[in-house]
């Protein structure tokens, strides 16, 4: 395969992995391209977007969701790995290998034809996350990392939020705490940008091209959002947190939220971690 | 060339044009994507994002910025068209047809390496637009409009702005008019992007992919960012605006600014003006 076919979006190609990718983590995120460029071709905007089931995570599932990650699972049913998946949940085949996985990041910008969608995916052995793929659906572009071998991503080395290139989720307006913390990480970034997609956007982080990424407060974070970023943020010199100090660590609970900040450096994260969790706590006494 | 490389982003292949497609258009469009793809590849993220010259627009000129708009100026040498463009300003050739071109919108995005940045240019008859082109420099993808002829985009035809996907430039914190208009508009919305390019989100408003676009009243588009809008988004039954009315004409003046408002309908975005107006006169009548 050739690098324009592999970028190409078009063939079903994904851009080349290391020959000891993890066999099914490969075969999930292929299955999601897949899933995803049929989806998309054989649905318009309304169906892909239509309620059909709600997810184990508590939050409705798409049709482009459950499309989805039904090719996932299927992809998967020959491979010996516990799987923890978004709509489905916890899948336990008791093996020390559990791949942590968000079929279809972004969901509302793929249902609506926005490109910036993610397959995201990160394997745990005996519950320690050793290695991640994440695939812009878009295009096919993949970022692979593993704990214990040298990456080519570095992320941008910034280590203060003053001046600071920055992604977050969408402010939640209607909550005080939460839009107080939005508000005072934005006054203090370069640059703000909301692509709808925490999966992509901590892969940018891992190669620089920003320099943070924040849930402002809102709890929106699951495992499956943050489980990639933390081996390949980490990996490249990056760091990620929650914004209360939870612990980012395998649990087979979907309902569990975290407030996730990725960030170029560990120093980085503490700053934008502690500016959010300020705010948030002075706009929660003032109310 | 195949729809695959079409979409590569590595072969410097656009999308596929009509024929009757204006050749200057084109011959710039296709220089842009070539010298933006040479300039990712021969420079690092400083030396893209640093500043080389002050823009006839009257704000900083990126070296990215910089080479990709000498290679635009370069292939319509030969094009007896009169030129406007970001960082060159007016070439009068003495035609009775304009090119207004924005040759990297997204210019932040595509030094630091978000792959999220767009060539625009819209033709200009005797004043009046009459065709546009807006190519996605990361891969390839082309949109293109004119006024007399039909076109497969469609805007989403949403009317109002309560549970409408919008886009918009990154809040103005420290301007209490403009900030409080993003937030009005923010909390009307049900989803809220920013991706840091006005052209690629006008866009994805002619297709439908999201409802509207604004410039909460910070005044920072130019011409250039709103002319290929202009003529696309109005063939796909949207709208384009300014908030405050002043009109989105021809004008050879680019220290010209508009608060610019791209819209699926006019209901739309007469709705938008008004709730972005209201709010930084409220704020600032307060201040």
């Amino acid at each position: 395969m050739t690098d324009t076919t592999a970028m190409g979006g078009t063939t079903g190609g994904l851009g080349s992995l290391p020959e000891n990718a993890n066999p099914a983590l490969v075969a999930a995120a292929k299955g999601a391209a897949e899933a995803y460029r049929a989806a998309r071709a054989a649905h318009d905007r309304r169906a892909l977007a239509e309620t059909v089931a709600m997810g184990a995570d508590g939050t409705p599932t798409m049709r482009i969701d459950r499309i989805v990650e039904d090719a996932v699972i299927d992809a998967l049913t020959k491979h010996p790995v516990n799987i923890l998946s978004e709509e489905s949940g916890w899948i336990d085949k008791a093996s020390a290998y559990s791949l942590v996985i968000d079929p279809l990041d972004g969901s509302a910008n793929g249902a609506a034809g926005v490109p910036l969608t993610a397959f995201a995916g990160a394997v745990a052995v005996d519950g320690e996350f050793t290695e991640s793929l994440t695939v812009w659906l878009d295009t096919g572009r993949v970022w692979w990392a593993h704990r214990d071998t040298p990456t080519p991503y570095r992320t941008s080395g910034r280590t203060t939020l003053d001046g600071a290139a920055l992604s977050m989720l969408r402010p939640h307006t209607a909550k005080p705490g939460p839009a107080a913390a939005w508000w005072a990480a934005a006054s203090r970034a370069a640059r703000v940008r909301i692509l709808s997609t925490t999966c992509l956007e901590a892969a940018l982080v891992a190669e620089g091209a920003t320099d943070a990424f924040a849930d402002a407060c809102s709890d929106t974070h699951r495992l499956v959002d943050l489980a990639a970023a933390q081996v390949m943020v980490t990996r490249a010199g990056g760091a990620v947190r929650d914004v209360h100090g939870r612990g980012i660590v395998l649990d087979t609970d979907l309902t569990r939220r975290w407030s996730g900040v990725v960030a170029a450096t560990p120093d980085l994260a503490d700053e934008l971690a502690e500016v959010l969790a300020d705010a948030q706590k002075d706009a929660d006494q003032a109310d």
